[in-house]
């Protein structure tokens, strides 16, 4: 495996500039430098980085821009190629990206090397679908020049790509949702350059990452446009985001984070340009969970433990963390807020990914405190503090547990809103049917999760009835983290989980969001991408005159 | 055949009210009364239109909510059926639809006639597509739990139904485009039901064709709620469709018109609202052609033709015809531009849908003759009138040519922008390369159009690669007019010629716009819809443990 590097080594890896074109642009003296923050401490990590420039942002979006038409070009086995190949690099980068990892985000090695393989295998999924080719999604309806009273135009279709796109690192993935993330795999598997603005949390790890990808592109032979990544921190943070989504070489954008940050982007995207682009934000989310009776009488402790760990799971800075847990008051229930108190106390204060996310999930808890009608469970609410301490402090997040009643629920919007942190709300009804209105309350978000029994299958039904209308996954006797990535993955969901609830941002169907289809009427074959020609060259699932299948025309 | 009806007798079928869950809503007193005006005198038509009350939308919302759920449940089969009975009531209005149709937009019968085949085979196209399943887009992934080191999960997913769909007439397209065009028909087959803001200028055809879809919805045992018919005029236009559009029961709407009328929408459904709701809206469309040297050399007066019956259709009040004509200067240049203003000097001025449209029109050709450095090439530009003969005026239109070179049409905004009605602008280039720099600069547009001779192939790639980005349709040696409906057909692109630049308004796709995959995780098959019964049961294309086909799962 990785042999052991120091930190101090592997921070000596990082250079602490943004790459263009696959160089790292010069060092400019009057440039704005930042510092990322080590969360375990609470002190500034001693390397600084410099914020991409005007200059260094329109020249990334320039050399995207010339890039696209040529990764429009390649064949589909050259993008897998280059997936694969950014997978081995980032492996090849060994344990010295966990420790600047683990340094940046306080996540610990073991949650950072599972994100690792999820992102590498990520990265293999979409060269595969690249390299497999049928997600283009090929229509072919021939020609009929006999047919009247008019003749029959040959129509053919495809998805084709957008264009350059503009992808956010995220404060909670810094690997599988930062600069090699879905977003980016995806965005380069469809034949978009991706142009990516690093998180100011995790700069190292973004730079880091960002080296292997440009090594691979070089590798691969790419146009070096096909990929950048710019530093964005301090008080250029919002400018580079804001410079990047307005630029008009940029089609799409793809996000992940808070709702407001998603809502302003897309709000950027349709207000700040002439062509309005599509924004793929995937937003807070409170992944509601609807305990059915007979499933507590049997299981309270067992479903108590299962939850306690997927609301506190990272410290609760997952999207799919449950909020909200709908319960029918009584003996069971009883015995699973033990339960989940219980397992959550046996947690100590962990470090989180920064100091604002643990200054706000402090803040959130206070603020759902002081709710009329709401009481604390299970761990703690933490003291508010002075200004004076606002330095040198450690970024921790304790799990909390809150109860309230279905009717305070319903009253009071602050409760529908996401807690990012491993905390919960248990929602209690008097019946069953207030399961149901509490269902029809929540707002949109990527899970909904039902526990049940046997015999309790007509309820299930009505619950996932209402559920469908607001969630885009909705499991059953399980936990919605740990999303699994395949085929029939949905994750993503209503407003305001999310800003495109039609698509999703996990599994092979994420290609598509980059794409849109692209219709040629009597076209000479010479001119149609190798997809719609008749013989089918490249051996791929087709629509050819209605019939599915992988056809000749 | 149909028999022929008086006018008069036609018209008694209309009783201008509003249909809301299958029934006219009761006179009120106290009620907004609009007329619609027959284009061809100018007159308003003798019959009073009720605009829908603030309870009337209400109702129609609420009870489309209701059917949701029972839409929801019917089976595909079902479904189809509605849709089949609903082309079959159209068929059976007869004459009398064509007669009131006349009246109210001054179309031809003969075009109407074709309209309403095409309404018809629409409604077919979408009742098959339903009946058949597998748009859906199935996908299975089962579980295993013995993959270490944790189990998998079973992932099933599908597309889904929104929920009510809001769909507004259109004044261009009173059958294929309004109480039961493209839109309603996909809304249903996707099991949305619709509620249908009539258009003003054709509230008699409107309602006629509402009657028979509620006619059909009761006839094949449909809740009532599925469908809703409000007439809008008058002061009460923009406000029933505001009212539409926020409700909190409609889950997307339709719209096909201008792009100020649907950016305003598109405003409307994410900012007047709590939970924004998606806007699918085909508007303002350029349709530039290209017309490469060798193509002109040897066709220049055939291609003219072609080109001026395109532009001049229905007085190019489609959303298709070629408004930017791109032509390298030349002799042969010169013989088109002489052919394409002699056909369109055989046009006598043409009865428009509206007097607005009309005015609109006349409006747009003083502004564009106005422009420096545009020159009328054929037709021409009508006086401007005064306020004082402002009624009872014919709405009528002729087709009008226009010359300008390509530096005036790049820096001049109001050039970029869609003329409603049978007018084009010829783009004078020098060579071939500024045919791309033309290509580069238009907006998004639902087709574009490549003209081209033996030999220009690489010239055609190069303009492709620029339309790709552009356009929906790209069309070759033909023209944009005359949309196929198929499965490989895109009816949609980008801004400002669409809100939702990767779907389709016309073709089977059109169905996936109202629905949204929802995902299941370890669900009990029972709470499963059929189409992911591990046994396929409806026999659809479904994608299994990531295999395509018609396969048990």
């Amino acid at each position: 495996m990785t042999k052991r590097v120091g930190l101090a080594k592997a921070m000596e890896m990082v250079r602490g500039r943004s790459i263009v074109g696959g160089r790292a642009v010069s060092t400019q003296p009057s440039a704005a430098v930042f510092r990322a923050l080590d969360p375990s401490t609470g002190r500034d990590i001693d390397r600084g980085y410099q914020a991409a420039s005007e200059s260094d942002i329109e020249e990334a979006c320039e050399q995207a821009w010339d890039a696209f038409h040529d990764l429009c070009k390649v064949t589909c086995q050259e993008r897998a190629r280059l997936l694969d190949r950014i997978a081995g690099a980032i492996n090849d980068l060994g344990q010295a990206l966990i420790e600047v990892g683990v340094r940046e985000t306080g996540l610990s090695a073991a949650r950072l090397r599972a994100e690792r393989d999820r992102t590498t295998s990520t990265l293999a999924l979409f060269a595969r679908a690249a390299g497999e080719g049928s997600w283009v999604r090929a229509s072919i309806d021939r020609g009929d020049t006999s047919r009247r009273p008019f003749p029959k135009a040959d129509i053919r279709s495809m998805l084709r790509p957008l264009g350059p796109v503009a992808v956010f690192g995220t404060c909670g993935f810094p690997l599988a949702s930062s600069s090699a993330g879905g977003d980016v795999a995806s965005a380069l598997a469809a034949g978009c350059p991706a142009v990516v603005k690093g998180h100011p949390m995790h700069p190292g790890v973004g730079e880091l990452v960002a080296r292997a990808v440009c090594d691979a592109v070089e590798q691969t032979g790419m146009h070096p446009g096909a990929y950048s990544f710019l530093h964005a921190g301090g008080a250029h943070d919002h400018e580079v985001g804001r410079r990047l989504v307005v630029h008009p070489s940029i089609r799409a954008v793809g996000f992940t984070g808070s709702t407001r940050g998603g809502i302003a982007l897309a709000d950027l995207a349709r207000e700040g340009r002439d062509d309005p682009i599509p924004v793929f934000a995937q937003m807070g989310s409170t992944n509601p969970v609807f305990l059915l009776p007979g499933a507590l009488e049997k299981d309270a402790e067992r479903i108590g433990e299962r939850i306690a760990g997927s609301l506190s799971n990272s410290v609760g800075q997952m999207c799919t963390c449950p909020g909200l847990i709908f319960v029918v008051r009584g003996d069971s229930s009883e015995r699973f807020a033990r339960s989940v108190a219980s397992k959550l106390r046996e947690k100590m204060p962990e470090t989180m990914v920064g100091r604002r996310t643990g200054d706000e999930y402090a803040r959130r808890l206070r603020a759902v405190s002081d709710i009329p009608g709401v009481s604390v469970r299970g761990g703690s609410v933490p003291e508010g503090r002075g200004a004076q301490d606002d330095r040198e402090r450690p970024a921790v997040g304790a799990p909390c547990l809150f109860t309230t009643k279905l009717r305070t629920f319903l009253h009071t919007p602050a409760l529908h809103a996401e807690t990012f942190g491993a905390s919960a709300v248990i929602v209690e009804c008097d019946r069953f049917e207030d399961l149901e209105d509490g269902a029809s309350a929540v707002m949109g978000s990527l899970t909904g999760t039902v526990w049940h029994a046997r015999g309790e299958e007509a309820l299930v039904g009505r619950l996932v009835e209402i559920l469908e209308r607001r969630v885009g996954r909705i499991v059953f006797n399980g936990a919605p983290t740990g999303v699994e990535v395949c085929a029939s993955m949905m994750h993503g969901g209503p407003y305001p989980s999310g800003t495109m609830p039609s698509t999703t941002g996990a599994g092979p169907q994420a290609i598509e969001r980059w794409a849109r289809r692209v219709c040629y009427q009597d076209a000479p074959e010479g001119v149609l991408p190798a997809e719609l020609h008749d013989a089918n060259p490249l051996k791929i699932r087709r629509v050819v005159d209605g019939r599915a299948g992988v056809d000749a025309a």
